[in-house]
């Protein structure tokens, strides 16, 4: 399992079924989800707050901080995908989307 | 382009693109990136912050409230996407690895 | 009106008053203001996020950065003073708690 | 000590004399304070993220939610005075001059 082999929709079907098990859908507004993406947030703020530029590119080499990293990001990207079912926004589209206006906000300069 | 069909890998290759064709990737430290993906949940939370949990929930059928979710939905994504790239943590796996956690730390009661 | 001279109480009569001629405060649970919170730090972070440390340190001697600071800092502070009110919790006795907490945390090297 | 009774200016002080003590001042960059900042507020968050909007009403009233806030609201508010020293800017002004800008961007109605 790995991004080059794993669509999008994989991942959120797993998340769906593990959420369906424990009976927390009823939890899970978009408000919720907000609010609990800006507590996963913080807490990969936290690895990050006293690291200086290098110490952050170094950081996952670092075996522990990888980890912690890589824990913190999943945790992130769960939520990310709850607010893709809940809210029925398509995220591979919604981020297609986004891709074109921001081709026109920011130019590419002349290659 | 939708979920179902998009694999992780392929979202990350076209922000990739995009950001280098516009000489970004000096700037995309893991801080860095982690400072902007609380720039990108803080907006949207301010999307959220005064609707009742019943109007959250309605929201994404509102078609400006949708939008703008699906665009500031976008924004946090492409940050995740772009901490994948720059520190090498792989999402599908990442989550996959954080779930067999999640399954010991809050296991299903019995179906 | 500055720091030295104007107790917490003052800013909190002050910022109460503003969303009472409102009629704001039935928005205004904790739910909420946390939310509010998380979206009026994110503009703060915007500020930052593609800023060097170097550069964050400057930041408040360019008159536009500081002022795009001050703003977004007062913003933050504002819902921290009406978290203080809407809770009831002093932010004088909180923060004089909770650094005794952090003395026996965080014990300072003998001088 | 209450927010009655306590200027702003002598929270600072307690402040500047805690990270002093234990040698924290070359940490405490304008960029890595505002890290910290989300850091602290997703602690916050994650308090109310499955709440209702009543029970965020109640919470204060539970002695160990309570407990809960005010530990967190403390840590968020110490950053927010962290950042007044770091970047010179002086929170009681600041908030002053942003609510007559919001004075005239959200007027009150008659009275």
């Amino acid at each position: 399992m790995s991004d080059a082999t794993t669509p999008v929709a994989a991942l959120k079907d797993g998340i769906r079924r593990f959420a369906a098990a424990r009976g927390w859908e009823p939890y899970h507004t978009p408000k919720n989800l907000v609010l609990a993406l800006a507590s996963e947030v913080g807490e990969l703020c936290e690895v990050f707050r006293w690291l200086t530029a290098e110490e952050s590119r170094a950081a996952p080499a670092d075996p522990r901080l990888r980890e912690a990293i890589a824990d913190e990001l999943a945790d992130v990207a769960n939520i990310v995908l709850l607010l893709s079912i809940h809210t029925g926004i398509d995220l591979a589209d919604a981020v297609r989307v986004k891709m074109a206006k921001n081709e026109l906000k920011y130019p590419a300069p002349p290659g």
